[in-house]
């Protein structure tokens, strides 16, 4: 991979959602970068936000708490931005069915704001997003490529299509410096910990550092790509650094792993928990998208990605910062 | 085709949008089947509605106006309804990308809104709901069938999309008994004739009426399929008449003819105007689609429709409607 970590010396960058979980790892990249990071969140509760995560990096950082569709807040804090990495918004695909007008709102009116208002306010600006594996609704065939037909079965998918639908939109007519990632499962430090609708991952591992016993449903042998949230920021700030990137959608991808045998080796890893397999409850069953295996070799050909951070690695990591600052995310 | 029309006599209709175009021409349709009809509209300016629409039918039909998105009405209006058609909203391209907020509004929210009420109040009525070849975006193969990529590139196509994706989740998830149809160009009598942006077929036939010149953009043999409204509004009757047509998608489709045949057409018919051909202006190039021709294949196997109406036969219908009551439409 290029070094492009150099580029962000000095550079302006906001990061919408930048108190929530990948939001801030990405701060804490981007900080120690030496760009000038702000920080835009409204910590909506119960969405991922948590003034902890940025921790450490408190003085380097502006934050700026705002409603992101206010058109006026906006333009003031769009301006002047080199690079604008959109990661607010929701991918918690229970609340979608309970309140598809809230996903409504959180998603499509969120970003649709940020595009109109960075037409008319910073169009040279590079724009990052991310979504994830939801738009493409159930595999039909496996490794996901970016080419995969896009048949979303949920309303968090539905709008996830329609957030990277309008960033190509903008792109194409108003010449917007727009790339997008789609992610797979992503977990590490600074999680939302406190239910388990925004990652099933990260759950399953409050569940075992709480000595507890975990429930997988169905048969335990569904496959999830999953992947560290320092290998998906590194992603971003490459896809940000590289103008070839603009216009483009790239999938991410890692270790694909039974959920089983993720548990296993988080039991392994800790010494601690146990797992259970049962039928799958109607509520979930619903919105199950079966297995998962992401075709990341466009990214690797076009830019020279590639997750770097094995899954024992990775698991090792997360559990050291959950076990040491447990008290800001139970 | 089945003669499905004795299902609807005495029986309840809703059609949202039944003061434009294709509701109008649906609402006199069910009116003669003998259904007790309610109209709901909001008669927003310059988007459609016309209440001379509803000429001839207006002491056997409801109209009630109000805003859709609004929960409280749509309860009482939605409940004990055993058909529910689905044609408000906007199809207008030029708009979605001048204000893109009012097309999330008046398409996604105002779908959403039905759905979401139809499920608590009505989940057994029949709901009917039409989207538009704006969804496929650049078709990459002629003819356009169901299964063709959908890369909508404009705002209002990627809300067509994304409201269809609703209905399929609320069949899927919520059993509600949901059929889309993808409509190609639909021209007729009863459209609004005081813009372009509603439907160029329609547009070009008022100018022709005015003995004006046609600008044809681009080479003139570009190719439009078109439908006359009475063969869409047959096909609306159909699925909502056939149980198996729940949770299905069809594309209709009618005479595909180049624009420069089509305007020789209206010329050779009505004695009046001429046209010229000319390069595409920027703004109108942006959203241009290329040619499109529909596979209809799947509702003419599945239900047997197929249009009934010849160009030529039905431009003179639309000709003399519009001849007649010019004074209503201009």
């Amino acid at each position: 991979m290029t070094d492009i970590h150099a580029v962000f010396k000095a550079k302006k960058a906001l990061i919408a959602g930048g108190l929530g979980f990948v939001g801030s790892n990405l701060a804490h990249k981007l900080a120690d970068l030496g760009a000038e990071v702000l920080i835009v969140d409204s910590l909506i509760s119960g969405y991922g936000g948590n003034l902890f995560n940025v921790d450490g990096i408190k003085d380097q950082v502006k934050i700026n708490f705002c409603n992101i569709c206010d058109s006026h807040n906006l333009a003031q804090l769009l301006s002047g931005q080199d690079y604008i990495f959109n990661l607010m918004g929701t991918h918690n695909k229970y609340d979608g069915v309970d309140n598809p007008f809230y996903d409504l709102e959180l998603n499509c009116r969120a970003h649709l704001s940020v595009l109109e208002t960075a037409s008319k306010v910073n169009p040279d600006a590079k724009i990052v997003f991310c979504s994830n594996r939801n738009q493409y609704g159930k595999p039909i065939q496996l490794p996901v490529s970016e080419e995969h037909p896009q048949k979303p079965i949920e309303i968090n998918g539905i709008h996830q299509l329609t957030i990277e639908n309008y960033y190509n939109f903008y792109h194409r007519v108003h010449g917007l410096k727009t790339t997008g990632l789609r992610l797979t499962s992503t977990y590490g430090p600074r999680h939302f910990m406190r239910h388990h609708k925004l990652g099933v991952v990260n759950w399953f591992i409050k569940l075992i550092l709480d000595n507890r016993e975990v429930y997988i449903f169905g048969d335990g042998k569904q496959i999830r790509d999953i992947n560290h949230v320092d290998d998906v920021t590194e992603a971003m700030l490459l896809v940000a650094a590289h103008k070839e990137a603009a216009g483009k959608v790239y999938n991410l991808g890692g270790a694909p792993v039974s959920m089983e045998n993720l548990i296993k080796k988080l039991i392994e890893l800790t010494g601690n928990g146990g797992y259970k397999i049962m039928p799958y409850p109607e509520q979930f069953k619903i919105l199950e998208l079966g297995d998962y295996k992401a075709d990341y070799s466009k990214i690797n050909k076009e830019l020279g990605w590639s997750p770097q951070i094995s899954l024992d690695e990775g698991l090792r990591n997360t559990i050291r910062f959950y076990e040491r600052f447990k008290r800001y995310y139970w």
